[in-house]
């Protein structure tokens, strides 16, 4: 008798699921249940289809229920709310939210890919402006009904709750569509996961697009006109984007006894199995294994999603005798996210060092500042790379970068040495493609292995931008390196200037104590330490120099507050 | 006393190391020696500045004597030309090529970083157009004077000799000045390192912006007007541009006495030692070991020559007790290379099928067609990839990637792969950065690592283009399973059309015997495959589709001959 499998939820995991099994089960019965009317559609695109981006409504929808059967033999069943599962009968119980109909089906393996659900509850009110979150091919049809119906998007405002990845791609769209926003974040910056001096061109760029980004504020409540903030101010608005982030939609799997994992994610072993050896969980619903702490996580990442719906069919499959051989177990999940915003680009990968330190993980930090390409190139454009070390093991824990061209190349080759679990210092090694368009002879990451090389081999000693304060208050001096015209355009208080060059002749001048030298990113810094540490003082470099420095000085700025405080 | 290194060649490789000593022993004495009059030149950007995309010459000169002086307190030599090495004396001998002065400098240890030199002897003729290479900023300034001289460039023609990186960039560069090119390249298709059928597109480039390319020709003279082809036909030139490649410049050192390997180059350990202890070769001058075949070779690549500068300063240092650890052995060489030709970018890495063919190395060959990011998304661009896999470690042993956006992104990740020994399978696992605009869900690099997947577990079964003509032969079914209208738009001839979506139904149709199904890009023929493969039949999908098959037969017809031969 032919193999029954149900799997709950048609977009990215469960359609992996489906097409996977199908390929390698030519007589296996596959039923898909989707609660809403779409399957498979490209949920990365709908705020781009909010901002006119994707012209058409109907390049968001990747595949239809019949396209699917014709193709791989596929029971669709889309409008199908799962309400049930009996685990001892081995059924699902499901309900038509068109016709009210319900239906029980037997199973012999099931899959769970219902993803995920708002993390909080979205407001509404009857005399409001309509609150609308971003997950679905409704929401967006809902957002443009909505815009259309503004007399004048010029005059109009919208509030974006949330400035997680969703929250910025949906702020970027509608002010793409000529709305005014205001953007509410709780944290003290935009995109949490970032480290707070990363963040800062985030702020910048929201700003220079005229966003109304409100830091460490909430949404209290809707209004008849808006809605009223954590502080007590009242915005006008005549939408809301509930983009606050979801948790893993693990209700159903809790209700019929399953175990849930410390994350609130339907816990899963190696192969996406769950506590009952007939059901699966993949993408947004289960957990993960984290790469850094190799504890259970959340990440929902589509990729992820995708990688295990095909992993979890392929040992239904090697069950059922369709696959010579299990697949591998799921490799420990990096986090790597990425996201654009209006010109800038921002991609990360594993920790933060804010997290890193609150766990209180040892950690070395490095931040650069190089150029995509080569800069005796045209258009060569300036990014932000931090990377974060562990100085036991020389693993890369985490990077963050900032920029515009070539940010995507480098987060994947660090999320590639970082699965590869390559040490900081082999990124000097690698053999990247350079012409002048493209990178330099040394690559922004050789440099960060360089760099990660020089601090193993105690050749150079950094400090952070956030320890600088302390250092100077205990007595070391702060010594810029940089041209006169550099250190006049702008430098740290306190510091004097001794450029590079004059720096061998200046020796004798300079007073006794711990010396700290900065440049603008960094790079003169170190050849400045270099000399100092030669001619036996204690020198330090400023990490990522005036760079790095001026972002962290902003963002403790829009806290009000010193970071760390 | 002072630890004395002298430096023969002030370029990349040469420089790095120069720099990196002085960072670690400010009491060094440190000679470089330079042939040329400038030294630490973007000789990358060389023929950019032909071109005028580079529009400042100065940009082109990095560093130097005098900032190399300043910064670093190096004696920086240039238009010296080494004249003699004496091991036992530990002397170099160096002429002044402005005054002819000869000088006689000991040292403690001696770097050879001399690069390379033109492979061929470079005709001249005193009646004939000017013959350049492109080494040096001042053949730069050579190009430029003649290009000033011609009267009308929209009427003049250029013969570039060699259609390889730099001859590809030189035809670019003289095309965009105004010039008509004849590129003269002695292969079979431009850019050798690449596989026929992934030339192809690089032919059709050429040919859209109305460059001449001759293949399997050689420039056999010169003419008072031009040059004589090996074909015997005459082409009017005003300027010849010899590409044709470099031999390492190791003629000094055989000399001295020490030891070359097979390649030619001067033979290393992994610390970029001679089997003089005292002396240390780098860069294009010096052998790199195969990461493929683990061989001696030459990889001339200014990455690598810098990094191999930086080791070569690291032993050194070591040894004079300025570093508390010696540095780890180099890398093997994987000759990752880039290069922009228009508005196609082509990316290559390890070795072509064609290589592992001719030296027996079992091979596996995935060809795909993904987009650089979400088709949903607009302005997806196509690219053709090719990856080969040892289908016994499961290693990658090369790839080739040929398109627009995102090429550089997925070599520079192969690489690192590559570096890192990940088996082509572990593509699929890599957690890659994803939002629409920068990539897909499933990234190409996982498609790759899903098709090495289901190739090693013989999940799927594949043919690749040159191998097609013999199948068919042999009584195999050509099935074209992409719809009636691909199939009209034009397909392989002896094919039958039968949609995948038909597929099911039409099996009891075919003819018995082997099948080969295509499709576009591959993968429709794999689904096709699967529902084939288990109804019992003997199956084998086309590699890469009608696309990857259509490239190969336009190398075929450019040949004028089935490839292989």
């Amino acid at each position: 008798m032919a193999t029954r499998i149900i799997i709950i939820g048609g977009v990215a995991g469960g359609m992996s699921a489906a097409t996977r099994l199908r390929r390698l089960d030519e007589t296996a019965e596959i039923i898909v249940f989707e609660r809403g009317r779409y399957v498979s559609f490209a949920n990365c695109g709908l705020p781009y289809h909010v901002g006119g981006v994707i012209e058409e409504r109907s390049a968001l929808l990747l595949q239809t229920p019949e396209s699917l059967r014709s193709r791989f033999a596929l029971d669709v069943r889309t409008e199908h709310d799962v309400t049930a599962i009996d685990r001892d009968a081995r059924t699902v119980t499901a309900r038509d939210t068109r016709t009210g109909e319900t239906m029980t089906e037997t199973y012999d393996h099931l899959i769970l890919a219902m993803g995920g659900t708002p993390r909080q509850t979205t407001p509404v009110g009857d005399d409001a402006p309509p609150v609308v979150t971003l997950r679905s091919v409704e929401d967006v049809d809902r957002v443009t009904e909505v815009l259309a119906s503004l007399p004048a998007m010029t005059t109009a405002r919208a509030v974006v709750m949330g400035a997680g990845f969703i929250g910025l791609e949906a702020t970027e769209n509608l002010v793409r569509r000529g709305l005014a926003v205001t953007l509410v974040q709780r944290g003290t910056h935009a995109l949490s996961p970032l480290d707070p001096e990363m963040a800062s061109p985030v702020a910048d760029e929201l700003a220079r697009h005229g966003v109304d980004l409100r830091i460490a504020t909430t949404v209290e409540g809707l209004t008849p006109t808006g809605v009223t903030l954590s502080d007590g101010s009242d915005i006008d608005a005549q939408l809301v984007i509930d983009a606050r982030g979801i948790d893993p939609a693990s209700h159903l799997a809790a209700s019929a006894g399953l175990r849930l994992g410390p994350s609130g994610g339907i816990a899963v072993d190696e192969h996406q199995r769950t506590d009952d050896p007939r059901i699966f969980a993949v993408g947004d619903a289960a957990e993960k294994t984290d790469a850094v702490s190799a504890e259970p996580t959340l990440v929902t990442m589509a990729g992820l999603a995708n990688r295990h719906g095909r992993a979890a069919a392929d040992v239904i499959a090697w069950e059922t005798g369709h696959l010579d051989a299990p697949p591998a177990a799921a490799s420990p999940a990096l986090g790597t996210a990425i996201v654009g915003l209006f010109d800038l680009t921002i991609a990360l990968v594993g920790w933060s060092e804010q997290r890193l330190a609150a766990a209180g993980r040892a950690h070395r930090v490095i931040h650069t500042h190089p150029t995509d390409h080569a800069g005796y190139f045209p258009g060569a454009e300036r990014m932000a790379m931090k990377v974060m070390v562990d100085p036991g093991t020389g693993l890369i824990l985490g990077a963050q970068i900032v920029g515009g061209h070539g940010v995507d190349k480098r987060i994947d080759v660090i999320a590639t040495a970082m699965h590869a679990r390559l040490p900081a210092v082999e990124l000097a090694q690698l053999e990247l493609a350079y012409a002048p368009q493209y990178a330099s002879a040394k690559d922004p990451l050789n440099m960060v292995g360089y760099i990660a090389d020089n601090l193993a081999s105690g050749v150079a000693d950094t400090i952070q931008w956030h320890e600088l304060p302390r250092a100077m208050d205990a007595g070391a001096t702060l010594i810029d390196v940089r041209s006169p015209q550099e250190y006049a355009a702008g430098g740290i208080a306190g510091s004097v200037n001794v450029p590079l060059d004059a720096l061998r002749d200046g020796i004798d001048a300079l007073p006794p104590g711990e010396l700290i030298v900065h440049c603008q990113v960094g790079q003169r810094g170190h050849t400045a330490a270099r000399i100092l540490t030669q001619r036996g003082r204690r020198v330090r470099n400023l990490d990522g120099g005036y760079l790095t420095w001026k972002a962290g000085a902003h963002a403790s700025e829009r806290v009000g507050a010193p970071i760390p405080a």
